[in-house]
Parts: C-alpha cells; sequence; structure tokens
C-alpha cells in the first residue's frame, strides 16, 4: 500500500510500502480517512529523532486518526464493518502489571504508532486490536474523531488534576496541547482557564473558547493577573504545557496553597527548580504521560455538544500534498494548531 | 421592620418585628433584594416543622437571599457598603471541630436562617458574619445571586460525587434540587445527565439545558435507558434527588461496577434496601448535607458563563404579596420550578 | 486425582475424580499443600446453594490454598519449579472493561474456584494463571499462604477505607472476616480497632491483636463506648462485618461527620435503612466485592512481620479427614476461627 | 520567669524575662515539663537567622513541649487543671481562608513559637489556646509528649503519601526527620521502610524499628536494592527527608510507575531536576509544611502502643544545662537522634 515513509531526517516519501492487512482474533481492519499531524511527526522529521527513539530504518508517519472498519476478526463483538471510529494508537501488554492495575499508558512494553520502529498510520489501512478501536458518535466527524488523541492527552491532565468544580486554572502555553488542556478542564468542571503565552494569534484561539481568559506575557505579569482575579490566593490548579524550562523558575508563584501543578510540557534538558517553595505552600505536582481510559470520555463529552475541537482545525490537506502538509507544519505557523491530511472516504 | 412572619402553621403575616440591625466586629449590615422560596420555607408553612425542628414561635421566613451591604463591623475588609452580595444562611461556630477540619456544614452547633428558632430573611434588613457574605460578580443578578443556595447544594453533590471528566450521571428526580445537581454535574465534568421523573413538565425544563437527556419514567424504563445509552456498563454517578423511598428498591441497578450512588433526596421514613447489592458492584454512596466552601465555586461559574440559572426562576413576586407568593409554593405546580420575592433595591 | 467432592446438599466423598493438569502458556501447575474452610464452602456443604449459585452437578470444594509449582507453562517467567506459591481463586477475562480498569473483581465474566460449576482445590493438583500465583516469602507457610485469600478481603475493605493514620474503626462481627478486617485496619494505619460481637471467645481471640479494644455488645452499648472512646466525636470509620441485618438500624450512630461505613458482610435480606441518617452526617458507604490487587500487598504485610496470621488456624486437618473437618465447621464452634486441611508436602 | 534565650547568633542565655501568664478565654495556662531541641532550634543559634526569619531580638527557644495545665481561661471546656499535655507550636487565625478550609498550616498569618519575633517555650510556663493544646493518654510521658511536634510532620508526610496497605516506602535520610517519617510510614500501613542514609549510626537506630530495612548508600546503590526488593517495579513512595539537593538528580528512578515522592526535606538551593523523568512514569509529587490536624492522629498511635518513639530520645538535660545541650547538638552527633531538655516536675 501507498504510505507517507519518513526515510531519515528531511526526506519524506510517498511510496509504495508492504504492511499488514489481514485482522486477527480480536483485530479490526481500518479503511484510515483522516490523520493530524503531531508535534512528535514533525520532531521526527526535522530531527529524525526523538531522545531514545531514532528513526534508522524507514518509518511510516501519523498517530491521530480515523477511519472506517472494513474487516473483523473472529470474536470482535463491539464493533461492525462501516462503524467510522477513531482509534488509540498505543498497544500495551494486556497482561503486564501497570495493564493489569489500570494505568497500560506506563507500560514500558507499550508500542505506539509512529515511535521507531512501530509504522504510524498516514497509509491506507491498518489493523489494530479492537479494544483500542472506538467507534465515533454520528455527530462527530472523521476529522474531529482524529482530534481525539490529542485531546485525550488533555483529558488525562485535568483527569490528574482532581479539578473540583468551580475551579480555577491557569493554563501555560497556547500550543495545540496547551489549548486543548484548557477546553478538557473547562469541561471537567473549571470555571475559568487563564491561558498565558507570548504569541497573540495562539492566545486569540484560546480566547474563543468561553471561560478561557487569555493572557499575553509579554504585555501583563501572570503572577499579578492571576492575584488579582483570585483575590490574592492563587490559582487551584496550573496546568505546564509550554515545555520552557524558564518556567519552572518561579511556577509555584501561581498556585494557591495546597495547589497543584499538572506537568504536561516537557522540558528538554533539567530545569533549574526550587523544591523549598514547592513545601512553603504544601504543593502538589501531578504528571501525565499519554493517557489511559480517555477516549470513551473525549468521545462522550464531544457527542454531547460540551466539547467542540473543530475551531482548532486549522487546514486539511489532500494525501497527495502530504509532504506538503508536514513542510507547513515545519514552519510553525503561530496560527495553526493541527493540520490534517485526508487520505479519502 | 416589617418582614414575613410564620406565626404558626398555615398562618403568614406581613407586619412589624423588632430585629438586630447593628453590625458586630467581622459582621456587615444587608439590604435584602430579592428572597427565594425554598421547600423547607413551605414545609414550615404546610405543616409547622420539619421533622425535629417545630415552630412553636413566630418566625420570619426565608434563606435564599442577595442583597446589598449598607454598613460594615470594624475588620471587615473584604468587603465594602454598596457591594452586592449574596449570603450563606448557616453560621457555624469557626471553633468546633467540624469546622477547623473544613466541614462546617456538619457543625452541629450551627444556626441556620428560617429554622427555629432562628429568624430568617424576608425582611428589609440582616446582621451577618462577613466571612459567609461574597460579592456578586458585575454578571450576576440579584436575582441568580439569590439562586447560590440552592445551586450549591448542587455543587456539593457534584463534589461529593468525585466526577472524571465525561463521567455519564443519572438524576433521579427533577425537582428544583434535582435540576441544580443537574446543572452542577454537568458543570462538574460530567458528559451528559440522564434526568428522570413522572412530571414531563419538570423534565422538559430540566431538558433546555445541553447535556441532559429526560427521561420520562411514566414511558420509559431507566435502567434499559442507562444500560443502552451506556453498552450495558450502566452510569457512572447515580444522584438520587427525589427523596422516594421506592426508588432504593433497585437503585443499585443504575450504576455501574465501582459506580457511585449520592444521596441528596432524604426519604422520610427508614427504605427497604438491599445491602448486598451495593457489594456485588462495589459501589460506594456518598451524601450531601447542605455545602461547604461551594459559594465562591458556584459564584465562580456563573460569572464565567458555565452556569446560567436564570430559566429556573419561575416567577417574581413583590414583597407586598409574598403570602401569595407562599401560596402559589404550596399548590406546586409542575411547572414552577423557584419562585423568588422581590424586597426593593 | 482423589478430591473432596460435594456431590449434593449434606453429602461429600473423597473420591477421584478427573480434572485438567497440564498448564497452557501462561499457566502453572500447582501441587496442592494446605486449603482452608472458608464459609461459603461450609453453606455449599449445608445449603447447597448461594444465592443463584446452585450445586446441581458434583463439585470439588476449597479455594483458600497455597502449594508448590510443580511444572509451567512456556512464557511463565516470573516463577520456577519448587516455588511456594498461594493462588487467586478467581480468574478474570483480562481484556473485559473492568479488568482493564483495574476493577478485576468486578468483571462479571470472572470465574471462581468452588463456585458452581468451577471446581475448587481440595484435590492434588490445580492448573492456574501465573499471573494469579504468588510466590511465598521464606518466612510465610504454607499454612500462613492459605490465609492470604480470605485477609485479601480484608486488605480490600481496608482499602476501600481510605484509612488515614491515626484513625479510629469500629469492626461489627468478630467472626473470621471481622478479625481479618480488623487486623487489616491496624496495618493499614488505624491506631485502634473496637471489635464488637456478642460471643466472648471470638472477642478473646481479636483482644489478642494489638490495638484491638474488644467490646461484648451483651454487656455494653456500642454507641456509648465510641463516643466515650472519642470525646463524643464518633469513629472515623465503621465496618459492618457481622451481616446482621438489625445493624443497619442504628449504624449511622456509630461513625463521626463525614465518617466512613464499610459494608463487608452481606445480610440475606433487605435491611430497613434511614437514608436520612446519612446525610445528617454527610457519611459515604463503601462496599467490597472480594479484592483486586491485594495478595502482593498481603504477603508484604506478612513478609516485613507486621501482620501475624497464625493465631487465626484453630485446628488442621489431614485429607484423608476433610470429611470430618467440615463436620467440625458445620458446627460453628464460636473458638474456631479457621480450619484449615492439609493435603500433604 | 527565667527563660533560655538567645541572646543573638552564637549567644545563649539563661535568664529572666518578662513573659505573659495570664490565660484569655479561651486558653490555657501551661507549666511546661520536657523541651525537646529541633534543628530548627540549632540553626537559629548557630545562624542566627533562617531564611527570611532573623533574630534582631532576644528571643527565647524551644517549640517541642510537653506540660501540665495550671490553670484555664473561662470557656475552656475540654481540658482541666493538672491535665498532662503537649502543645502545636503553631498558632493560626480560625478565621483565615485556609483555616476555614482546614488547613491552617498554610496560613500566612500563623504564629509559630521560636519563629522570630515569636518567644519559644524553654521557661517555665506558657499561655496557649486550648484549641491547640493536647491530653497526653497515661501511657505517654511527658518525654514522649515533647516528640509529638517531630512525629506529627511524619504523620503529614505519611497522609500526604495516600499510603495504601502494603505499599513500600523509601525514606531518603536517617536524621531525626527521616526516622520520624519512616515510623509513620510504617504506621500509616506501609510493608516496609527502605531508609537511605550515608551514616551508618543513624541507619542502625532506624533498622530497630520491626519494617526498616537499613540500606547505607556508601555500600549499595540505592536504585538497585529497591529494584531488586520489588522485582523491578519500584517503591510506590519515596520520602525525600534529606534536604540534599544532589539526591533530586536520579530521584525519579526510585518510584514505580505513577509511584509518589513526598518532599520534606528541604534544599537550600535550587536543585538541578528532570521534569521529563516524572512524566515518562506518571509520577506524582507531594509536598509537607508542619502539620494540620495530626497531633491527635499522632497521640491515638501512641496510646494504642503502635508507635514507640522512646528508643529516639537521645538524652535528657536539666533545664540549668540547657546551654551545654545546646552544644552538644550543634556538635550534631550521629548518634544523637533527638536531645532533650528537662524543666521541672
Amino acid at each position: 500500500m501507498k504510505a507517507l515513509v519518513l526515510e531519515r531526517q528531511y526526506e519524506l516519501a510517498l511510496r509504495e510500502i508492504a504492511l499488514e492487512a489481514e485482522p486477527g482474533p480480536s483485530e479490526v481492519l481500518i479503511k484510515l480517512h483522516t490523520v493530524g499531524i503531531c508535534g512528535s511527526d514533525v520532531h521526527y522529521y526535522t530531527h529524525g529523532r526523538i531522545g531514545p527513539f531514532v528513526v534508522d530504518a524507514p518509518m511510516v508517519l501519523g498517530h491521530e486518526a480515523a477511519g472506517t472498519i472494513v474487516a473483523l476478526g473472529k470474536g470482535v463483538t463491539n464493533l461492525k464493518a462501516g462503524d467510522r471510529v477513531c482509534m488509540e494508537p498505543g498497544i500495551p501488554d494486556a497482561n503486564s502489571r501497570a495493564s493489569r492495575l489500570g494505568i497500560y499508558n506506563v507500560d514500558p512494553s507499550v508500542t505506539f504508532w509512529a515511535t521507531p520502529p512501530v509504522h504510524g498510520v498516514l497509509r491506507p489501512f491498518v489493523v489494530h486490536p479492537a479494544n483500542y478501536t472506538f467507534k465515533l458518535p454520528d455527530n462527530v466527524s472523521f476529522a474531529e474523531g482524529a482530534m481525539v488523541e490529542p485531546f485525550a492527552v488533555g483529558i488525562q491532565a485535568a483527569m490528574k488534576a482532581g479539578i473540583r468544580p468551580g475551579d480555577t486554572a491557569v493554563v501555560i502555553g497556547a500550543g495545540p496541547i496547551g489549548i486543548m488542556v484548557a477546553v478538557a478542564a473547562l469541561a471537567g468542571g473549571c470555571a475559568r482557564a487563564i491561558v498565558a503565552d507570548l504569541a497573540q494569534p495562539k492566545l486569540d484561539i484560546a480566547a474563543s473558547y468561553e471561560g478561557v481568559i487569555a493572557v499575553n506575557v509579554r504585555e501583563r505579569n501572570l503572577k499579578k493577573v492571576v492575584s488579582q482575579l483570585t483575590d490574592g490566593w492563587g490559582a487551584d490548579i496550573v496546568f505546564e504545557c509550554s515545555g520552557a524550562a524558564q518556567v519552572w523558575a518561579d511556577i509555584a508563584d501561581i498556585p494557591r496553597p495546597c495547589g497543584t501543578i499538572v506537568v504536561v510540557g516537557l522540558p528538554v534538558d533539567p530545569v533549574q527548580f526550587d523544591v523549598a517553595m514547592l513545601s512553603t505552600k504544601e504543593l502538589r505536582v501531578e504528571s501525565v504521560f499519554r493517557y489511559a481510559h480517555q477516549y470513551d470520555r473525549a468521545l462522550a463529552l464531544m457527542e454531547s455538544g460540551r466539547v467542540d475541537l473543530k475551531p482548532l482545525i486549522s487546514e486539511t490537506f489532500p494525501f497527495n500534498r502530504a509532504i506538503e502538509a508536514f513542510e507547513r507544519a515545519a514552519e510553525g505557523r503561530l496560527s495553526d494548531v493541527k493540520l490534517q491530511i485526508y487520505l479519502g472516504a
């Protein structure tokens, strides 16, 4: 089948590649419809690696996907041919200690689409476990279905935060994940999400969601804004989504006493961090690694109309322009949230 | 001052009564603007008692209130004259064991407006502790401010439920509190609230909120509806708000394994309950007694536009027609959610 | 192989029966050493059924077991021949929704030893999944290993209770499970466990554990004792382990405001329960269905010397006297906690 | 009255000083019996300051105290003259936002004994709020009563950890607080506490507690020990009690996936910390600032015999040798856990 193959750093090809197309007993065969481009896809393209994961053989990119079931293995009962679906890109070992505890996202033996040496899904068909394949509600399009993967990260962050109704959240960083986290925090019970960034175009997109208060930190001091909006008490939850090391210098100024910091963005290098500042306020820090058991939650919120991710889809490219889509993504335009590739109905 | 006094069962009078009007050091004097009528106010009117609380002396009714600060005790710094406010009707002992643990709602020494022998606030002025007086955001009217009290019960129920984003809630009973709970559950992170009742007019009001699925249990079997909507898994949370004893016969059929039942409605008599059914599914039961620390959360949700309680205000009566308002409330019209009394700006 | 077979109600036989003895790929073959007699085994013997589970074909009894690995399927890496082990008697479907969430105990498709039509382990050998087979620490005997199953119920109850260090627990009912729960509650952080029963011999055994305060409710009023020991505040946690319906009439008097009741004992019939009493104190009710992920926790506590279950083994019978052991168990002697059957080294 | 006064850095005097001795309405007057020396007392002696808190006027030292009630203000009902008691050294504002939420330890307006400009209790008498004065059980000596303060820090850490029964804890640092934390973690439900330090005398004292596994990190690699003891899974909880900055370089290697790190020891300077390591394992970090609501829990554990702090009292000095006691404490002998001063019965 014809796929978008990363041959090596900076070299993409739309070309034939032999890939499995026969579902096993508890698997389904899916015809892909829409695949979103994630920052990690772009990073493999521009750097040829992410930390220890090195692209040393040609690899198909893409892991944010939606499509249609075209064949089923025996024993699959929860899905049928023709179902519109989206898929979790990570497949854990069901019998690992982590999976059995319900935290399959931290199973070290998980395999994950478009993470070397596992192929991604910018290709016509993929075989996938039925357990990690989710039916799209009627009112959720394929394009929105392909947004469930990044939104699930937002839901995981909201879950870890332990939101209580009416909480005030601060979201540092208005990139795609930052906005997803803000939307999830609001859907998850926050009264407002104070979203901070340096780039006004990103903030403008975030601000289109009711409950978001956008703060351009070039112009305003975040600590002061939060203090003012909370009568000096501080935010209940701070979601760090920028990955910027310098944020850690004074992040503990933002939350309220006994508040929570949720780590979503990952600085490349170790940061300088004043541990004593954590303790003086008795803060809690939670962290997020992908997601577990969040796809059905994400879809339920989208089905009920409580979450609308459509405004975050910036542009859609046909499959034959997939390489152009990656070049555009690599540009990093400030007004682009999510670029998607349409593989055909 | 002239107040609405319950002289005894079935006898209301709008008449002069001597009441304190001088704020102490940490208190404020409030001019009342709007007061809602609660089921408990009506119950005192029609029965002269609620359980052990007996009206054996004339008592001013009303505890859902909003108004304007007109004077302050020394040492009050968080409020000023002219502030538009709403108030918690219960005043706990700040030094009790429960209050110090942060659960002042279960402090046995709490005094509560319009609970014998404590006067309520259907009167022109009231003295109140500044700590239990909350400034209304600019976009929240007095009428909505007087809705914060019942909505805080909804938030307390949502908090106790431990909602996780995308949960499915069932709300049994679409009276004022049932609807408040549904609204709070949705604001608190539920994807949908399946609201069940026998009365279609109540269901129609509930159904006006996005995310509510109204089920008339005269026509449809609730267990079947829930099973169908959740692929046979069950609801994450069931809020029992009807107070109907028979609901307890099979309530454990509704939640999912390890799901939660939140008790909000109180049956008058002991119910028959199959404890073994709880265990087979390993269910959790939470209960709600008023609220603690929820006013600021309720107001934050209203300020951000995420919660709109205005559709629940059915009719407003001027103070001189307050007795008529109680007669109307005592009728129990199915289409009435909340009746309010306007005391003057 | 020769097994203890319940032919039908009241009829036990030690006789040959054909049973599987070949481990599959992820299974082990275990030579049984010691098997404890549980109340449910006795109930099948004396009643021929437990609720919907009817013994309508001969069934081997026994599910509290320890033994030695004698053979392994390919792919088993965490165990080896000669390992001394104990086993969980329930085998869930690893791919069910409940199992994947980490709550395999509520998986409706679980199969459980000595629950019709599944044979138990009063027999020489059994094939079992390696995942549900746990190595005994060197200082834990086979006899203690066969106690892990009921102790795991105690740990599950302690976990659900959400104990905070220094909590005061009340345990109603000093039968085998009540004592296990008291031991687990103390190991899990309670400062003291007030154990209540009518039978002094049971209380005497419970009282041998440091931290247990035994209360004979024929002589003393439990509510008064608890009130006195807690300065009128109430117990943090009440574990209901008696299964007696009348306990539910006033159980809400025992916990403190915002305290917890954990349901362990199951009344046969629905009980009369005053739901309003729950709410006045804003109590929480948790329930327990077997256990999930507790065997390794139980063994860790036994290995470290923090929990000693040996005093609860009342008498051990050789396998050829197994029927006599069941007759003794059916007597229900007040001083018997756990009877065990020794199948040979 | 005659008190131990820190005149300035390095200058202590046992001399007369005028101090309040008349209890207010909700206060008690306590005759001090035993006062422990805390690291912070020694730090003020040797450095004249701790961070922003500078000794710029003579200050009485000491805040770990037990004594006897000798007089009561009107309205004190829970205590009486002659009661043996210990006291919380911090007095929060009961009406602050933090106190009302139940987290009075993070109330910024708290005043704390022996923290400039507040005098400590190395003096004959002190006036204190009854609410923060706790009756000693009969089996708890004054010397043990004076240990409740540091032990409460251990309980706070155990509470924040969210221990589940049978957890494996690692405690980094075997100073007084490290040992208190280990004891609290075991009392709070851990099966074992792996205590790591460089100093063998400290480890020997820790190892006298059942459940402690002492690891001298000069000789053994902590990560390897933990991995071996947990079958490669990692520790459920890591309590960082050393305050050593370099520990933070690889602390994330110790916990299991989704495990917890509790910050107790405070590095003086910001540390280098790899935030990405947190997320890969989805770790949680909790922190501790003193304690709230832990004195009664600590005393309950001591009363029931489940916690014995006597082995941690290294030596007791009479009041007239108090300066010598401080000199000894300033030496920092490895075998000294807690030095106490006896002020007279």
